[in-house]
């Protein structure tokens, strides 16, 4: 499988090598095709790897990761173009962070609206799945608790696209995979996001993950 | 130590008694005195147990807990009065579920506000603990999963009343309570209730509870 990544940050490391290491062909797109960071990382992760603008992962992926910071979602999908993304699974790894108000961020959007249905509405050819955005980036790939696995959640509007989407995350090493619903459903996970960053500021601990338990 | 219950459904009954069994005096409130929920509550719990109207138990406890629908926050904290509430440590085990749009429920109020800020200036002397609103109603009391013991996360303006409010919590079972923060942060832990709901519509389990996996 051939994958974009918009963005060249922590997020877009995790997660293009966690699809290096399963074989797949990443392509890391940066706004100027020089980008150093994007650069180094192909460079390091061997021949599976290359880079570009946005609009070349874009047109590069089948499926296509948006990793950016979720202020920057509108001016990357328009550089990466919403033509290129038509039909593509896009997922929707970032976070509408507020942090105008210091620290603890809160989101730039909620309740009447998401993140999530944002980028949808930006690229609305494209087949918008939120996913990995409840957790930090070094818990992305193969996620290893004591408690046995986190819980991931998704939404999106594409019923096929959330199957193909929970497939990778199996691969990824997440067994538990709960679909919430349509892309609105992004108004609780990245409420659900601003929990984790508060509950890591109050405990000190930023390797921690959801998971629901059950009886 | 004596107990208010505004509110006579199951949460109310759950919450009741728990601090029934831990030996405190309750008396739950509803809109009449005569309520026969309430009635047979009481009877049913014996001799630390009594009922009356919303003022009666906001007069009775040294704690009060709201446990109502959300949408009955502001006629229910007007029946009790503001005022028994002045200085009380309130639990706000409420959500601000809106069923206007059918299943699952969304939020009435987000994003820049909510329902525990709501309650807060309904009752301003209030301080007000944002507290069980996450889990349901059969975990909240002695939650005895096998995965161990689920986190609560908790929100409130006064310190000392998220302290006294935790030690409660431990006497309930759950020794992992988290502080996230003022009682805006129910902004967030409200969203977590429809997380909550989402989850267990697509699963088919309502005992479910949140856990933060650490390494």
């Amino acid at each position: 499988m051939k994958v974009g990544i918009l963005g060249t940050g922590v997020v877009g490391h995790a997660l293009g090598k966690g699809f290096i290491t399963l074989g797949h062909e990443v392509k890391m797109g940066a706004r100027e095709a020089t980008n150093e960071k994007a650069a180094a990382w192909a460079k390091e992760m061997g021949p599976k790897a290359s880079h570009g603008t946005y609009a070349d992962a874009a047109g590069f992926g089948d499926i296509v990761v948006l990793a950016t910071l979720g202020a920057a979602y509108a001016a990357v999908i328009a550089a990466a173009g919403p033509d290129r993304l038509k039909g593509k699974i896009v997922i929707d790894a970032t976070n509408p962070l507020d942090f105008s108000k210091g620290m603890p961020p809160g989101l730039t959007v909620g309740h009447t609206d998401s993140g999530g249905e944002q980028v949808q509405r930006a690229a609305p050819g494209a087949r918008v799945v939120k996913a990995f955005n409840i957790v930090g980036n070094p818990s992305m790939f193969r996620p290893d608790y004591p408690g046995g696995p986190p819980d991931m959640l998704i939404c999106g509007n594409d019923a096929e696209a959330k199957r193909e989407v929970t497939k990778i995350l199996h691969d990824f090493g997440w067994p538990l995979v709960t679909d919430l619903g349509g892309i609105d459903a992004s108004r609780y996970l990245e409420a659900l996001t601003i929990v984790w960053v508060r509950y890591g500021a109050a405990n000190g601990t930023w390797s921690h993950a959801f998971k629901l338990l059950k009886k």
